[in-house]
């Protein structure tokens, strides 16, 4: 026991003389996906035991705003008061668009089916939402409002190929994170149920499976203690993703290696990945993660136009800000700017989270040009073209919707916001372990690994890239995508 | 015997009752980098056998130019007599650029003070390489001379961080491919020595492993029979990339799904990778591929403008086929073009590799414009600030080298090179094992795999992404990587 136990070298069924403790399933990680795993899998008569590495439950679901992406099947309770029609296939059609390449196309489907279901089931376990729309646009929403947009759904091309919908919901709380009282609305229903165990302050060292890597349960440490757990049903893995794991990020996922702020929990460092890898598991889309730079509000800065050290502009700028953020990580270029007028600038700086300076101010884009050392006619002649058509409501380069569009007249200020000099850019991962939508665990072969399910960050769910994400996917992913994985075990026939 | 064995399930030390073989290394596969690893292992006194799934010797690197990418240490015999010194220093830098986030730097070091060596070893087994630069920019060298640049050395960033040297090596050979004599010459030294046994139309199945997943041989399967190898200090994984499994390729390279033309042969399955991740090892950077539109030759086309839809450029257009190609996948628009002048289009139609069709042509830009359907004014004002520029020798929004400067006046032409509907393709997969420089095999915690290594493109070399890929570095990877990989397990101290 004084060796280090790799979370990848699993330990061996033949090699455990003692089971310490036996439950149908266990499952690691107390945040959203973890919470919810063990009430479904309790609620389908399976006896569950919680390992949370914290002394308190909450993961990252705690440390977000817990807004929760759902619609569909006509539009949820809140959709509808608010006047929104939500249909299924747009959804559907929406985050296929939003996955790109990366989509899981049943994971997809299985989710928008049953996301009003979903936001039925969030309402039985006492989650609040109120039934009003929040029109300004917002990273998070700093009301009471239950429903917003949180994504791409308005901006082109994604608004010419799904009838947008608001469907980031946000909990009806005092203060601005919904987070805490999700977290604790979850665990006051987990605590309900007697056939549901929770041990703090434990840590998952590494699963226990036979010659085949069938899993039979998982080791921990407790109190110093290796702890030999038999699972009968199977081991759920909800231990978030990777992004406190430095040299893991750089390995796996360099291009977040521009970002500054990780966004997650301490126990975020990969060890429900590292484990599956061990017993055969596919990660995929490693590569990717949500990394942005939040330019709104005030949304005002959305009039603005977003350049590079060519005085090029890149996307229109009414999209969500991770695909904003993407784009300028995906431009060679060596500095980027947000130009905007006097009165765009307007609330910046007592309102914005972006930490942008201020690098140039002109009368004209002359001048501005020349103080921001662009070569001369850049910016001018991109202006010129921009202003022409945003005094007609077009932008036929880059489609920015029209209510964004006015001609920016001097005097004008640019916002730096090169990656790792100017704004803030908070990231994390979307990689993870490759899952049926039942949350099976497969090999990238995809043969099932027997007893073993993923769910939240460790699993890849149904949010793969910055250019799609929307708030909400990834609280809506975890708890939906544990609610599976719950059910799953429970019903697994071994 | 009659389930299909999957790679990513070993077989067990425990399940074996009969040893059919033994050796001390069993390599997979008989490519480039296999074939080196042999030649190694045996050199160091070790007995190997080669396992080929193809009834030849030959794998990719017999399908491909046999350029190799080499230099550094005051210049190879061939750079010297071409009038090129080297430093190890100019080439490190630039491969490090090259492989950008991703770079493995003790890799890279690696490769590049042992570059020179390695060149020397190629002139031992009888590789022949002839004395003389090709001066034309070429993507393969379709003469006998010895030496070219073949990547991005001289074009902006890297020559400005990076002393520009010619490293790709290209064959003394009649016609234009190396790569079949290559191959010979490396089997005829295979053949040579007593202590390498090939074993060709055998197909591997799986890793033997012990419940520690330390590797003890391999699963065969030859005329039906499935036979247990018991390789008494490693299996060297040696089989080549994934390109040719496209369940595997949408799954982790989704980007290489633009692609139109695979590089590859028949077995690049992606199978050792997969036997890899079976037995817990971390396979990264798999998302990578090289994927490239091949523009010149004729090189006049790099006098000519890379642009998109918004009429705006993109990159400085003489850089490597791959970079630009990753600029335009990277560039969130429908259609790209390039426009070029009347004289630069030349001989397009009897040289050019890439397959793409003229759309447009016009005596000014706003015709041009007009005929692409471009927003007005968006070309227009691009090629003005363009050719003002160029009259000067200047570029100094993209920085294209001076000698590939001109204003360009009517008639102009434009070429489709959108994705999936213009230009040609090609591209194959960059990701693979995690491997240390020694060609040991390691899990995403950096734990050891005793007994398993891998080389060429199972594993993940010092070429990591298009943005910084120079042709010679597939083949110099492979066959430094192979030498490396039979080394190492051949002084394995089992």
């Amino acid at each position: 026991m004084s060796a280090k136990t790799s979370p990848t070298q699993p330990r061996r069924l033949s090699e455990i003389t003692d089971w310490h403790r036996e439950t149908d399933i266990a499952i690691i990680g107390f945040g959203g996906a973890g919470g919810c795993a063990a009430l479904e899998a309790a609620d389908a008569g399976a006896e569950v035991v919680i390992f949370e590495l914290a002394s308190a439950s909450g993961g990252s679901t705690a440390l977000s705003s817990a807004e929760i992406y759902m619609g569909g099947n006509g539009g949820t309770r809140v959709q509808r008061a608010c006047g929104f029609e939500d249909s299924t296939e747009d959804m559907f059609s929406y985050m296929m668009m939003a996955a790109g390449p990366q989509a899981d196309e049943a994971k997809i489907r299985n989710y928008c089916d049953n996301s009003k279901a979903h936001f039925e089931w969030l309402l039985e376990l006492g989650v609040p939402f109120k039934d009003s729309f929040h029109e300004t646009r917002a990273i998070m929403c700093l009301t009471d409002d239950g429903l917003l947009y949180t994504g791409n759904e308005k901006a082109y091309p994604f608004s010419e190929q799904a009838k947008p919908a608001p469907r980031g919901h946000n909990l009806y709380v005092e203060g601005d994170n919904g987070g805490p009282m999700f977290m604790k609305i979850v665990t006051e229903n987990v605590e309900k149920r007697s056939n549901i165990r929770v041990e703090y302050e434990t840590r998952a060292l590494t699963l226990i499976a036979d010659e085949h890597n069938q899993i039979h349960g998982v080791v921990i440490r407790k109190d110093r203690q290796e702890i030999n757990v038999r699972a009968r049903k199977g081991v759920i893995l909800c231990a978030g993703g990777f992004v406190m794991n430095q040299e893991m990020v750089a390995r796996y996922a360099p291009k977040l290696s521009f970002g500054t702020e990780p966004i997650g929990n301490p126990g975020d460092t990969g060890s429900g990945i590292l484990m599956g890898m061990g017993v055969g598991a596919a990660a995929i889309n490693m590569h990717e993660g949500f990394i942005s730079v939040p330019y709104y509000p005030p949304e005002s800065i959305t009039r603005g136009i977003l350049v590079n050290d060519k005085g090029q502009r890149l996307i229109n700028e009414d999209v969500y800000h991770a695909r904003l953020g993407n784009a300028i990580l995906s431009d060679n270029s060596e500095r980027h700017f947000f130009i905007v007028t006097v009165d765009q600038y307007g609330d910046y700086e007592s309102m914005n989270f972006m930490g942008a300076q201020v690098v140039g101010t002109g009368e004209t884009a002359a001048e501005l040009e020349e103080e921001l050392q662009l070569p001369r006619g850049t910016l001018e002649s991109t202006l010129e073209l921009y202003n022409r058509y945003a005094a007609d409501g077009q932008d036929p380069l880059f489609h920015k919707a029209e209510q964004w569009l006015e001609p920016l007249e001097g005097p004008l200020v640019a916002l730096d916001v090169t990656p790792g000099r100017g704004a803030f850019w908070p990231y994390f991962t979307l990689g993870g372990l490759d899952t049926l939508p039942t949350g099976e665990v497969v090999t990238a072969d995809q043969q099932l690994i027997p007893g073993l399910y993923a769910a939240g960050r460790t699993a890849c769910g149904v949010v793969r890239r910055a250019e799609g994400y929307s708030s909400g996917m990834s609280v809506g992913d975890a708890t939906y995508s544990g609610r599976l994985a719950g059910k799953a075990a429970a019903n697994r026939d071994n």
